[in-house]
C-alpha cells in the first residue's frame, strides 16, 4: 500500500524529461521483428564496447582476486584517491603528450559518468554552456541543480563543433566540452580547442572537459588532453576513463584531474574535490586498479590499441561508404561514432525506420540527442567486422 | 601559479569541520615511536577488517576476471541497479529474516559510504535527526546541503541508544539510524526500534538505517533488518555492505533498499534514487558482483562467519576484561566495536596518551565522534587473536 512521506524532495528532479530513447529503438525493433520473425537485424546503435579484454589485463585482476584470499597480501579500505600505483602509471600516460601532472592532481573513480555527475557537488549556483547534441548525463545533472543552462548550437556550418563567440556575455560559466565528441565523433584541433581556453579565461569559468574518447585520436593535429593547451591547467577539470580505451565498460575505472592551482572563492578546487570524494565515496576496488594498472603497461597499451583499431577498421569501412554515397558525416576518424546526416531530408526517425525497414540495420537518431540532432544518425563502429561489412552491403542497395 | 577563477562554489563546503581524529592519533603515536623506538604498538583503534577473503569468495572473482578476456563471457557496462543474479540472493538473504523484497526495491553500489553521501542528492533541505556520536559522514553531507541538523543524545544514562522522545517537536524529519552502531557498538532491539518506526509514522519522518554491522548479531533480540518491524517498509531507506561481513572493504559493493510503496510530493521515492542512480552512476563491476555473488552461496555465507566468529572471538576476550575490571561499556555482544567509559574520569585524549604509554596500545579517542563521545573510548575487534591477547595482557597491569 502507498505511504505517504511529509519530507522534503529535490523539486528539481520534476523537471527532468524522461529519455525514452532508447526504449523506443527497443519498441520499434520489436515491433518490427513481430511482424517480420526471421529478419536479421544489424545494430550499429550500440555505444558499448564488444571486444574481450586483452589476456594481460584479465590475468592481472585474476590475480589481484586470489591475492585477496592471502594473509600477506589481502587489502582493506583502498586510498580514497586510488593507489599511488595507478596514479603513477596515469601520469606517465599524459607524459606521452607532454602533460606533466601532479600524483595529487589525479582522483581514481570507478568511472566518468559518476564523476561529471558528482562534480557538482562542489559548486553553487553557475550559468551552464552545454553544446547541443550532447551526452544526456551534462544536462540532466545541471536540471538536478535548478543551474540555468545556455545550449551552444552545433550544427553543420560549425560542423558540430562550435566555438565562443559575441553572443556569449562576459561573465563566469561552466563550460562542458566533450572531444572527441559523443555522439558527434567531431573533435576540436589544437587551434580550436585554445580558443575554449582563452574565452575561459577571459571570463574566469572552468571548462569540465570530458576525454573519454581520447584513445580513438588517430590525427596528430587532435589534441589528448586539454592540458596540451597552454593555460589549461588554470581553466580545466579533464575527466577520463578506461571504459572505451580498454574496453572497461564491465569494470567502472576513470580518473579525474583537477590541477592544485586554481583557486575560487579562497579555496583551491582541488582540495574541494577532494574533500568530497572522501566525505561520499571510499574509494575503488584493488582488482579494478591493478586490471588498470595492466592497461597502463607497455604490453597493456599495445593490446589496448588492438581492439581499438578493430573498431576503427570499422569506422573507416563506414566512413569510406557514406563518402562514396557523397553523405554528410562528421566522426569516423578519431572516435567510434559516425554522424550522418540523413539523406534526402528525412529526419532522425524517418531514417531509423528507413534503415530498419529496408535494410534490417539499426542505429540512434539524432534528436535524442538534442533539437540539433534533427535529421542526424549516429552509427557506431563497436559491432563486428562481418556485421559491419554486412551492413554495408545492405544499405549500398537503398542509399 | 595560483589562478582564480569566478565560478561559484558550494560555500557550505567551508562550514565543514576538517576532521584531524586519526591524523591526531598518528601524531601522536609517531612522535611516541620517536621516544620509544623499540615499543611494540598495538592498534586496537582500526576500523578496517584484517581477515583475508574465504577462497570460494576470491576465486570466484578469479574466474570472473578471466570470463572479462572471452568472447562469450565478456561484459559490457553492468545493469545501473545492479545484476539481478545478485539482487535475487540478497532478496533471498533477507528471507533469513522473514523480509521480503521486491527486486527492484534493492540497488546493488559500490559501498554503504556512497549511497548514504548521494542519497540526500534526491532531497530537498530538512531537518536531520542524527544521534550523538555517530559515523562523522552523516553530519558531514548533511553540512555540505546546508541542512539543519539536530542531535540526539546518546549517552550513559540511554546506554547510547537514544529514542524519541517529547523533547522533539511533531514534524517531519530525516532520522539517521546505524545500529549495531559505529562507534558504540549499541544496538536497538525490536521494541526499541519500533519506537523509531512508530516516531516516524507520527511525524512523516523518513528514517535513513545504516545496518552495516548487521552481520556481527548475535542475539535474537536485535534485529537485522528495520523491514522487521512493522510499518518498516513505509517508513525506511536501508543501507547495506559487504565490507564487514564479508571482509570486502577493498572490494566495495553494497546495496541500498527504497521500498516501492513510499510516496512524497506524488512521487515515489524508489523512482527518484533511481532516476539518482541511472544518470550519476554506472553500476558495479561485474567481478565485484560476482564476488558478492558467491559471499551469499551458503559455502560463501558460512566461511564469511568464520572471520566474523574470529572477530568475535577478540571482541569477547575484550568484553570478559572490561567486566571483570568492572569499566562501564556498550559494544562487545553484537558488534566489533567497544565503546568504554574511560577509567577514574579520564577524558578521552587522557586515557588515549596513557594507553599509549602504559601498553603501547592504541584506540580511538570518544571524542572524535561528537561532543557526547568525551570520556569515551572505542576499542576494536578487528586485530590478530595474539595482538588483542598481548594488548589485554599489559592492560591487567594497569587498569
Amino acid at each position: 500500500m502507498v505511504y505517504i512521506m511529509k519530507i522534503n524532495i529535490n523539486k528539481n528532479y520534476l523537471n527532468l524529461k524522461e529519455s525514452y530513447l532508447f526504449s523506443d529503438i527497443n519498441k520499434k525493433v520489436k515491433a518490427y521483428k513481430e511482424l517480420n520473425p526471421n529478419a536479421d537485424i544489424i545494430r550499429l546503435g550500440i555505444g558499448d564496447v564488444t571486444r574481450p579484454l586483452p589476456k594481460v589485463i584479465s590475468d592481472a585482476m585474476s590475480k589481484a582476486s586470489l591475492d585477496m584470499s592471502e594473509k600477506d597480501t589481502f587489502k582493506g579500505y583502498p586510498p580514497e584517491f586510488g593507489y599511488d600505483f595507478l596514479r603513477e602509471r596515469i601520469k606517465s600516460y599524459y607524459e606521452r603528450y607532454n602533460v606533466s601532472l601532479n600524483l595529487n592532481d589525479i582522483f581514481v573513480s570507478d568511472g566518468a559518468k559518476s564523476d561529471i555527475g558528482n562534480l557538482l557537488d562542489i559548486f553553487g549556483n553557475n550559468t551552464i554552456l552545454i553544446p547541443d547534441p550532447v551526452y544526456p548525463v551534462y544536462v540532466d545533472t545541471n536540471i538536478m541543480k535548478n543551474n540555468n543552462v545556455i545550449f551552444i548550437n552545433g550544427n553543420k556550418e560549425n560542423k558540430f563543433l562550435p566555438l565562443p563567440d559575441d553572443s556569449l556575455e562576459n561573465k563566469p560559466y561552466i563550460i562542458y566540452i566533450c572531444s572527441p565528441n559523443n555522439p558527434t565523433g567531431a573533435a576540436y584541433n589544437y587551434k580550436e580547442l585554445a580558443l575554449w581556453v582563452s574565452f575561459a579565461k577571459k571570463t574566469g569559468s572552468l571548462i569540465i572537459y570530458d576525454a573519454a574518447y581520447e584513445a580513438f585520436i588517430q590525427s596528430s593535429d587532435i589534441p589528448h588532453s586539454i592540458y596540451e593547451i597552454e593555460g589549461g591547467k588554470d581553466v580545466a577539470i579533464e575527466v577520463c576513463s578506461f571504459s572505451k580505451f580498454a574496453g572497461f565498460t564491465g569494470i567502472r575505472c576513470g580518473y579525474t584531474v583537477v590541477p592544485s592551482n586554481i583557486e575560487v572563492d579562497g579555496v583551491y578546487l582541488n582540495k574541494l574535490w577532494g574533500r568530497r570524494q572522501s566525505t561520499k565515496f571510499n574509494g575503488v576496488s584493488y582488482i579494478t586498479q591493478a586490471g588498470a594498472y595492466a592497461c597502463l603497461s607497455d604490453e597493456g597499451i599495445l593490446e589496448c590499441k588492438k581492439n581499438l583499431s578493430y573498431y576503427m577498421e570499422n569506422a573507416k569501412l563506414l566512413k569510406d561508404f557514406f563518402l562514396e554515397k557523397g553523405l554528410w558525416f562528421t566522426g569516423g576518424i578519431s572516435s567510434p561514432y559516425i554522424w550522418l546526416e540523413c539523406p534526402n531530408g528525412m529526419s532522425s526517425w524517418e531514417f531509423f525506420q528507413f534503415l530498419l525497414e529496408k535494410c534490417n540495420v539499426v542505429g540512434t537518431p539524432g534528436a535524442g540527442f538534442g533539437k540539433n540532432g534533427e535529421g542526424f544518425f549516429r552509427i557506431t563502429s563497436f559491432g563486428t567486422h562481418e556485421a559491419t561489412k554486412e551492413a554495408i552491403e545492405r544499405m549500398k542497395k537503398v542509399l
